[in-house]
């Protein structure tokens, strides 16, 4: 005979069961990225959730702490991706800037919503602002292992580094236009494919 | 003495003077960029150029017109800009695609907000569905050309044409996402950058 909402029930937490703060923060990333952050309500969430339009708000504080919370998901993966990058002990310029692209594109895949909605801020509100500056932060960091990697002469210098770097992590961040969650190709595999293009060229040589 | 409207006025047309249908299309276009297309409204587009709400209508049959004007703009580009790559004369499988790359890149900044309004959609009705397939069809012959390059052995081996094309065409649109008109790179110069990074590679041989 079947038992429910008994044995490895896990303890009680606040709101609906089922519902922790953690289950609202996806559900809610996954309703910005398909109808805009703008255009979602907490009302939305809440008939997302099957909530009623009250009780989403006892389980969390409203629309902007969910995007903060995302946002800073995929702002501290990739700031930590890059930071691991740049102070890997015994590697040259070319080696933390190869190091830096891998672990972005793990990064996206590993934190695929979260970076998506990263990706298609606007700057509409003072926090989305906020995140598009820690993202040029990180785009400037970017640049300067490129530009390191230039100086030391392991890298082409026919092309601006700025450039370079804009390009590269194009190549990175399209990934989220196609790339679903257990999709064809995992994270070492985009990582490798797209080290491999962008260092090594596709042209036989 | 000034005169007005008269002299070197170009022959009237339809509506209000100053405003024919290709700008209202150009400004359309920005503003779905802008705001969306799902949220931009008539009402919106009429407020933008200063005319009533139905005034609009004395320019435009409606707001879906606009939308397949600007995709088949883009999609007409790509499409032609694909075509001359695929019947050079003389080119042998490599060639072909770097010129496909490269005139990929043109049309992008060329025709720059039409191309950014076809990336973006979501497929949210059925004249979006016809695009985003349109879309899809490039696609195929643009992974047509990674894989005769390969055949060819001009191109790698080791990577999957289709992950090739996705995530070289990923660089080329990326540029929809910072490339301004008038910017500091021109269409001939991000072509050539776009190019000798995935084909030559940045790393120095």
């Amino acid at each position: 005979m079947a038992e429910t909402g008994t044995g490895t029930t896990p303890p009680a937490r606040r709101g609906r069961p089922g519902y922790d703060q953690e289950t609202v923060l996806r559900r809610a990333i996954e309703l910005f990225n398909r109808q805009g952050y703008d255009a979602t309500s907490m009302g939305d969430l809440a008939a997302e959730l099957g909530f009623s339009k009250s009780a989403i708000y006892h389980h969390v504080p409203g629309k902007a702490y969910l995007l903060e919370q995302a946002l800073n998901e995929a702002l501290d993966g990739l700031s930590e991706a890059i930071a691991a990058a740049e102070t890997e002990p015994d590697a040259d310029a070319y080696s933390r800037l190869r190091h830096a692209v891998a672990g972005s594109v793990r990064v996206l895949v590993d934190r695929l919503p979260a970076v998506t909605l990263l990706l298609r801020l606007q700057g509409n509100s003072e926090l989305e602002v906020e995140a598009m500056n820690r993202r040029r932060e990180l785009d400037a960091r970017l640049t300067a292992l490129v530009r390191e990697a230039v100086a030391d002469g392991a890298l082409r210098d026919d092309l601006p580094p700025d450039l370079v770097s804009r390009l590269l992590f194009g190549m990175v961040n399209s990934l989220v236009t196609w790339v679903r969650p257990g999709g064809r190709y995992d994270a070492d595999e985009l990582a490798s494919a797209i080290t491999e293009i962008a260092f090594d060229g596709l042209a036989v040589r």
